[in-house]
């Protein structure tokens, strides 16, 4: 496997593009973004558990029931959730999409991302759908990636290659995130393209098991968004024989994925809102992989652990207490904490004790962007991994005046 | 029943006191606590869930197991969690205090909080202990207030007077927290006192029905601490006839009992660290009153709704994300949201839908120091109160160094 070049449009047979339409006042930041395959795809999609859900995605479950569609459209800056008429408005761009196009509604998947609750009209999408079909591109997949940005500040590509059968392949995918973000079962935005022939049920099985070591292994905020979507859409185009079952094939589809996906998530923490830093925080030994996953994403999750790491404070106690809230039965009795980054690696807790350590070596270590947390639970032999970011002004400063 | 003055040292035979004893290196602020009664008390506690325990949980159920106690010793500025020796030095403090007071061991609860992972001397004890126990005073409540505060801004106190039995009695009560506040079952520490006579287990029944809509109901970030500990003590010196059963007396102890807890709970939010506004967030027609408690908390513990009231910013589709992803299955559709204040009251959302309102109104409304949030369900008819607090850059800064 090997990284590429682009995302969204490194596989054959895909065109992206991103406009400015008028959903978002600033006129320099694209606002709406397409991804069309060549061909028909299987397709697979994970969503939020939010009870409360963006109408797009009521929309997008009926038109891909039958595991198939060609494009993504998606709009940031209103995220067309408790908004009145928002499924009516999901469809009818749907609608002007498949005109634009040449294809069947049926086969669009529509997203939003934005401002819960304003009532989002269907005008920018007639004025915005035709130009951005006009522009559609085989190098688009970044004006995509900004198209579907809130406030991140930087648009999150990836692309990779590997072999199926013999046959070159290609995975590519976009990301976007920044806050409210804390995904169950599904995530923020994050639409993946591939030219592997794949069957949609092997493609959901992928899609579903990946998102429990990748996307939901992230948490910016502990807000689980109303409008997480996680799409795949694969058009065969790389004419290897296409995947309907586990096997080796299935296994490097699968693997090449991965790679996808936790660049994507790590991506996303990275980029989280107000975030100085990236806390990667790895659990080993731990009775389950499961409880391992529990524990890591607890530790990420605490505001009191992300604030001190924006302090650049060794404050191991916060770790220790956030282990013990994590849910789950598990000793909390044998627990080792390190601590690193490229300026160095500290034990600073042993046996879930004090371990003696320098206060200057590990402020030194916490003043690196990309701060790992590895912890030994010394129970099992499972491990997981969660990514997060420091709690910082800016977050405040961000989500205090969100709207203006 | 009517409010009085002081707190502890309110109901009769209760003495209390605070030093400053050298844990904490500002010598301004106490750091160490006793209340203590003249007569032997029914005791009722309860604890953190949290897994990583304080050393000093486990010596107080040990000392409390037989339903007796007579005296509360609690120090701040050091957790006694994940420390070396935890356990043996909480069980020297409990026996330099019993033998200064000569009271037997088992007679003492034993309590801390600070930072944990610290070790922890005996040495501070060993002269703080007889100093205080000298200098405990009928009217000493508030010098114990301030004797357990951490980053606290002001000691938390309330006393009420009720009639038992054609007895006059009263309830004292005292709290600290502004950070690693989200109980679970148990609560930050919160020692209440009372003179009536009632059965250690009547005040366990009390106590554990009532944290449920009190103390677990209030979020400062999300973190549980490893510390929380609410321990009653009632001496009986108010000579009613002693309460064995639930009845008209156990009513009347439990209604008094809930206005120290709720007005404490209140507190605690209002104070949280960095707080600028006190968030109480009421949810009504919930099929539940769990499910009511449950929807109300994970309101007033979203970061992004908390920073949107430090900002003033109505932004209620953050109020619908956080119902939506509470825990239970319920009904979003029919969500009325209104938000007032001492400035006034508007409605922002019905139906779950936008509701026509001017941001003007409502941004002076939230500039208010305490904002109402009443959400309606409309699915049943059971309520539930949580109490927040917003989220400021102060508690990013608290919190970035906390340990300095």
């Amino acid at each position: 496997m090997e990284y590429t070049k682009g995302s969204v449009c490194a596989p054959k047979g895909f065109k992206a593009g991103g406009v400015h339409c008028g959903i978002r006042n600033n006129k320099g930041k694209n606002d709406l973004a397409m991804i069309v395959s060549d061909e028909m795809c299987s397709v697979a999609a994970v969503y939020t558990t939010n009870k409360v859900k963006g109408a797009p995605i009521a929309v997008t479950k009926e038109h891909i029931a039958d595991g198939k569609a060609k494009a993504i459209i998606c709009n940031s800056g209103n995220a067309n959730t408790c908004a009145p008429n928002g499924e009516e408005v999901a469809k009818k761009t749907c609608e002007i999409a498949a005109q634009e196009l040449g294809f069947d509604t049926k086969d669009i998947v529509v997203a939003s991302t934005g401002v819960i609750g304003e009532e989002m009209s269907i005008k920018p999408f007639e004025r915005g759908i035709p130009e951005l079909t006009q522009n559609l591109k085989y190098d688009g997949g970044e004006e995509a990636a900004k198209g579907i940005m809130t406030t991140d500040t930087i648009p999150k590509e990836i692309a990779v290659t590997f072999k199926v059968g013999g046959k070159l392949c290609t995975i590519g995918g976009i990301a976007k995130g920044s806050g409210m973000i804390h995904p169950n079962m599904a995530t923020m935005l994050s639409f993946i393209t591939s030219d592997v022939a794949i069957s949609s049920e092997c493609l959901q099985k992928i899609l579903s098991e990946d998102i429990k070591d990748t996307y939901n292994q992230v948490s910016v905020d502990g807000d689980t968004s109303t409008n997480d979507m996680v799409v795949v859409l694969a058009n065969g185009m790389a004419e290897n024989k296409e995947i309907k079952e586990q096997g080796e094939d299935f296994k490097a589809f699968a693997v090449a994925f991965r790679t996808v996906t936790s660049h994507l998530s790590r991506k996303l923490a990275e980029d989280g809102e107000g975030a100085g830093k990236l806390i990667v925080c790895q659990v080993d030994k731990a009775n389950s992989v499961e409880e391992a996953r529990t524990i890591s994403k607890s530790v990420v999750s605490s505001s009191l652990f992300k604030a001190a790491i924006f302090g650049e404070d060794a404050n191991w106690g916060r770790v220790l207490c956030a282990i013990g809230y994590a849910q789950g039965e598990f000793s909390t009795e044998n627990i080792d904490v390190k601590m690193s980054s490229e300026k160095g690696e500290i034990l600073v807790c042993k046996g879930s004790r004090y371990f003696e350590h320098s206060e200057e070596k590990a402020a030194e270590i916490l003043s690196a962007k990309e701060i790992d947390i590895e912890i030994n639970m010394n129970i099992g032999s499972c491990s997981a991994t969660a990514w997060g970011c420091d709690l910082t002004y800016d977050y405040v400063k961000i989500n205090g005046d969100y709207r203006s």
